[in-house]
């Protein structure tokens, strides 16, 4: 297949990645950057190689919850930092799970850095930069228009699926998954896919010994050795599927 | 009745009450206060007579809402700045209608000022001040256990049919109610019941012919003639009933 697929035009890009066209209507071309955001993009970095471990555990990743049944839009990992994806209409949402709670939480409802949810939790934000993502009730959902009732409940009952395919699989990695963000789109059929990544970027994920971070709030929270960290969850999993 | 019920122990000072016991166990007495605060507080003022206003208006709505069927904690009212009322168990939520959008909705979710909600939208906010009344999606008010799946359902239906008896009430004194805000307790037998106050502190009110704020919106944004507001809507409202 990759012998097949070509990059077109430049289509947009996001804080992490580069979208483009491809030669196939229903493809696109994602180039993972190396460039690291946080805070809705007010602190802004990168480390040479990022967009390649970020790519390679996404994979991982993507291809595991595949081979358990869950459609995601990843087609073919091209190289270090190209993906090919079926091109979905997104939903709007940034969907969260939440097994422990950790940042934007804890100052919200006054929790405890860590403290168990039990069911997890879930939550929606709107996907919009130019609101910082604001928090979003199922009212809310509706009065936006964001997604249908019955797409509502497909979104949620696939991210809590999610969480507990991954949840063990880090755990195998002797690591702690306490959140992760993920996003939805609509492919060509109607069907409700995951698109987007899970990577370092876009969960927490505390070593399960030392309950150290090892994801994004190493940039964060400038706590140093971020590389290193995502390196050590790239090779943890690389173990696990070997 | 007002002749047995005596003011007793000082309990609490609100923003804009102050509380205290009396000799019967289930009520207590309420004092409303001349202050007005915005911003949880933030920003303070007050008028002379705003306490007088204020329970003048809730003593009206309250009792209109009873004729309707609906149970609130109110007694008595035994001045022109006191209250009896039914003790009742706050549920520690702030719980918001709006039928246009203003204030702090608009800011989250990108909205005009009086963009119409229809069906109008149901919001609440986690009442603690110390962390500036958080909104809540319904996960957080189970993980939170503020109340019951059943009680916030009875919540919900409440606010709503509040809402609905309260439009045409404001309507028929020429008033838009745009959004307002309420809390609910149970009382001794366990029913969930109206209490705090609904006032121009609590409510968005606008004249309907010119689409001037006439609450407390004036003293958030300092525009001026509050009280002058406040006694419009008492005036407004004393109309209707007489």
């Amino acid at each position: 297949m990759s012998d097949q697929v070509l990059k077109k035009e430049f289509l947009y890009e996001g804080k992490a990645k580069r979208l483009f066209t491809t030669n196939s209507e229903n493809l696109l071309w994602v180039e993972f950057k190396d460039d690291l955001t946080a805070f809705n993009a007010e602190i802004k970095g990168s480390f040479k190689g990022k967009g390649e471990i970020n790519l390679k555990i996404s994979t991982f990743i993507f291809m595991y919850l595949e081979s358990k049944g869950l459609t995601t839009h990843l087609k073919e990992a091209l190289s270090e930092k190209d993906w090919v994806v079926e091109k979905t209409d997104i939903i709007p949402l940034e969907v969260v799970v939440r097994n422990k709670a950790a940042g934007s939480i804890c100052k919200r409802l006054g929790l405890d850095n860590g403290q168990k949810f039990d069911p997890p939790m879930f939550e929606v934000f709107y996907k919009k930069d130019e609101l910082s993502d604001p928090l979003l009730t199922k009212e809310h959902v509706d009065f936006l228009n964001l997604c249908s009732n019955e797409d509502y409940e497909i979104v949620k009952s696939l991210a809590l699926k999610i969480n507990e395919l991954l949840r063990p699989l880090f755990l195998d990695a002797n690591i702690d998954l306490v959140d992760f963000k993920v996003e939805f789109g609509k492919d060509s059929k109607g069907d409700i896919i995951l698109a987007d990544e899970i990577s370092p970027d876009s969960c927490r994920l505390w070593d399960l010994d030392t309950g150290e971070s090892m994801d994004k709030d190493r940039f964060r929270k400038d706590l140093g050795l971020v590389k290193e960290n995502y390196e050590e969850i790239l090779n943890r999993i690389s173990e696990v599927f070997s």
